[in-house]
């Protein structure tokens, strides 16, 4: 359509408790491990060949950077914060503007297919209405509080349910298209 | 073991959006028929078949009361309030008292099996510990508003995966046990 901005495809895997949290009220992901199984990834290998790109938060980096490895070797991965820090870790981009300016980037670059992470960057794709595809891991547990992967004041998006999986390990994970 | 109080098993059995909603911000359930299918009640009717008693709270009482009918015919139903109406639509009582003393009023009588619903009296049975299972039919919209299944606050669970269903109109209806 004349006048559309072009934007790569985003696209979320995400994993949560069953009760919505990401991470625990002081950011744990111990709770994740409880579906740890020798060679079984949920998907995740496969996820991440089909992306040309990362736009993550600053949350997400931070916990990434905590972990003092690099994951993402060999992709574009873009932060989206208005506190760099005084350098990357590896060939990392930092951005302080809106997500869609980011994207329109990206896909100036020849980016088609991002993968948004993390809870803030999650919402904003949906706010701005740009998420194409949710992947959700279900994790067998109950936190009570911690990070909600979605906040409240978004407003209401169809899903289409493409695919549904549980695991031995109790995990249940759900592909939907939205809208 | 001496000393226990008696109480019969508690199941919720709940339909939430996949951002954790069960309702609308104005009570709204309008996106629940987004997944009538003539001749499918999702396990409702076999679910209810194992049940002795309901548990429900003023909430979902008043919801039920607004439609103009009373389905649970046959059935031991108690609603938890402080508030209770002048007169009940059929058989129900109405309980000003902690969910835990109910349960054991209830076993008193017999009840062996209580359906929890509506997410206070839901919330209240995790908090006190007494949920024993939980089933989940996760409806493929995204509210991004409204009243939460789960509140804030509660201590962690750990849930154990009994079964887990896609069913033709998107709904995935995941089985727990609590603990």
């Amino acid at each position: 359509m004349a006048g559309t901005t072009e934007r790569p495809r985003c696209s979320a895997y995400i994993a949560a408790s069953v009760d919505g949290f990401i991470a625990g009220p002081n950011g744990e992901i111990d709770w994740l491990h409880a579906v740890d199984r020798e060679g079984e990834d949920y998907g995740y290998a496969a996820h991440m060949a089909t992306v040309d790109a990362l736009v993550i938060g600053r949350g997400t980096y931070d916990v990434v950077a905590a972990m003092g490895g690099w994951f993402y070797t060999g992709k574009r991965v873009a932060v989206l914060t208005s506190r760099p820090p005084a350098a990357p870790i590896a060939d990392e981009t930092f951005h302080a503007e809106p997500l869609t300016s980011l994207l329109a980037r990206l896909a100036s670059e020849g980016v088609g297919h991002v993968y948004v992470d993390g809870g803030v960057v999650i919402r904003a794709a949906l706010a701005a209405g740009v998420l194409d595809a949710l992947t959700i891991s279900w994790i067998p547990v109950l936190l009570g509080a911690g990070i909600p992967l979605f906040g409240g004041g978004a407003s209401r998006s169809a899903l289409t349910l493409v695919e549904s999986r549980a695991f031995p390990s109790g995990l249940v994970q759900s592909r939907y298209a939205v809208g």
